[in-house]
């Protein structure tokens, strides 16, 4: 129908996550409407991206620099280390604003379905970078997602940990901020019961 | 939070329909984290359509030759003209496959709300291009949206395509293939009934 090259950048689009086939069609016809606006400034941020974005080999953020600019950066504390399992939760703990450590990027969660072991995750570079680290860390923080893969992760990291002498914790459970109880699940409101606090 | 480059392409992203600022960050990081099979192809994709691709002088469609491969196909009648708002709505019309002529593309609607007039759309060049078509044009298919902004379109090109001599007729409205009454809006059911069909 369009010619091979639109095809083609069809067929890309419709790979990134949250476009399918219609919205990536509409999307490149965007594009080609806004030539100048919008598809050279794309095709420009992604050769730009392509060519100066890595991940940090410490801990797995992405940044024009290496080592990244938070492990770089010497006001954060270096025994104080979050996992998380993707660069977008680093950035949302980021937002927060509270964290003052440094990162480690899972690159995803243990799951027996799609057969991700610890090895396929940077487990291995965590542990390794812990028994190297000196000052030592004091405390890894688990700022994994409350799902099943998100706690079964949480769990195992927490076994492999403790033998390395440093305390675990991991984000607490409650109500989220601007959460109505009426919307919230069942598991969420028995679990900020139970981690009820009192009223001073 | 992440580095100069990374935002501007998540702001490009972003500006694509079907994506929003959390979408747009999800998609750049997904580029990243498949750089070889992924942001490489895109953007050479990208690349490649904004120096191939261009919008054919004569119908408005997106081809790599110009003008495109329908308007160059001397199979298809040049005395039957389908007007279309979009290229997306004459891929459209070509995969039902059932319109032999030629197309030519508005860029769009009337609309009194967004100050789109006729000088905006590609009205001007499809009554120059009626009129000097040699051999005449015989017919104008009105292949426009059924909304109000598409059928005011409708009735301003009828109007304005009558002195011109060409028989103006527009595409049937009715229920669509595998529609069900129960899910059809009361206006699908008006127009389906007052355009019924003896059955032979």
């Amino acid at each position: 129908m369009a010619s091979e090259a639109l095809e083609q950048l069809i067929k890309q689009l419709a790979r990134l996550p949250g476009l399918g086939p219609r919205s990536a069609r509409r999307a490149a016809l965007h594009l080609l409407k806004h030539r100048d606006r919008q598809l050279r400034p794309l095709a420009d941020a992604l050769a730009q991206v392509a060519r100066e974005v890595v991940p940090c080999t410490v801990c797995g953020n992405l940044d024009t620099v290496e080592p990244c600019a938070i492990c770089a950066d010497g006001r954060r504390d270096p025994g104080l280390i979050c996992v998380v399992e993707e660069v977008d939760d680093l950035w949302a703990m980021e937002r927060g604003g509270g964290f003052l450590g440094r990162y480690h990027v899972l690159g995803g969660t243990l799951s027996a379905i799609d057969g991700t072991g610890p090895d396929e995750l940077h487990v291995p570079d965590l542990l390794r970078r812990i028994e190297a680290a000196d000052p030592p860390v004091s405390e890894v923080v688990l700022a994994l997602g409350a799902t099943v893969d998100g706690q079964t992760t949480a769990h195992y990291l927490a076994e492999r940990l403790r033998p390395l002498g440093v305390q675990v914790s991991r984000l607490a459970l409650g109500v989220p901020l601007g959460g109505q109880l009426t919307y919230l699940d069942d598991g969420t409101i028995d679990a900020a019961l139970r981690a009820r606090r009192p009223v001073s």
